[in-house]
């Protein structure tokens, strides 16, 4: 299902706040979220999606210190025409309700991606 | 973007090799790959797709003590026809190439997901 890290071409990033300090359950299933709300809206609008896909759906997972820096990665890739998803928890268990937990940008060509993320660092 | 909780009628189950004592980054990308895999499919084969997406997407993450308790899992709801994803890790990095990670089930009524995986802990 995976190829080699280096015959991708596309990627997707998702965007954490590591200042929440989620546990391992909770964060997965964020990212998650991020993950399948980013593909299926690429999917509708036709934007990468079809060749990220069958090339084996590269994912990446960063971190970022604060929902600021968060809110300007977001607003960056936007700019941009990425695609974005913000997500925001449910908040029953560990946060507020409506706390932004994540961002998904793309999937696009990986050197895209990287002029908006290329500073941070993997989870 | 969520409804609360007991508003879901559908949900998805990612169910996670606890003994491979994975980081939260290649945790989360494994889960969200599992998320996205199991999504499409069901999307393609029109099988509770639509209904899950639009009432928020629902997800539980749980966690199984190794591969064959994982196997058996699969196998099961394989044979009662859920939708079923198993995911291997490209295993550059952490562990071993080709290494089983993560199992997604669904999304489906939540009666039929808990028929197969009632008995597990969330992560």
């Amino acid at each position: 299902m995976f190829g080699l890290f280096n015959d991708f071409k596309y990627k997707m990033a998702i965007v954490v706040r590591d200042d929440l300090k989620l546990s391992k359950g909770k964060l997965s299933a964020q990212v998650a979220h991020a993950a399948v709300s980013c593909a299926i809206k690429s999917e509708k609008n036709n934007k990468y999606f079809s060749e990220w896909f069958s090339e084996g759906q590269k994912k990446v997972v960063l971190k970022i210190d604060n929902l600021d820096s968060l809110i300007k990665v977001f607003n960056e890739a936007k700019s941009v025409g990425l695609t974005t998803e913000l997500i925001k928890d449910a908040g029953l268990t560990e946060i507020p309700p409506g706390t932004i937990t994540v961002l998904g940008i793309g999937p696009a060509p990986e050197g895209e991606i990287d002029k908006v993320v290329g500073n941070l660092k993997l989870l």
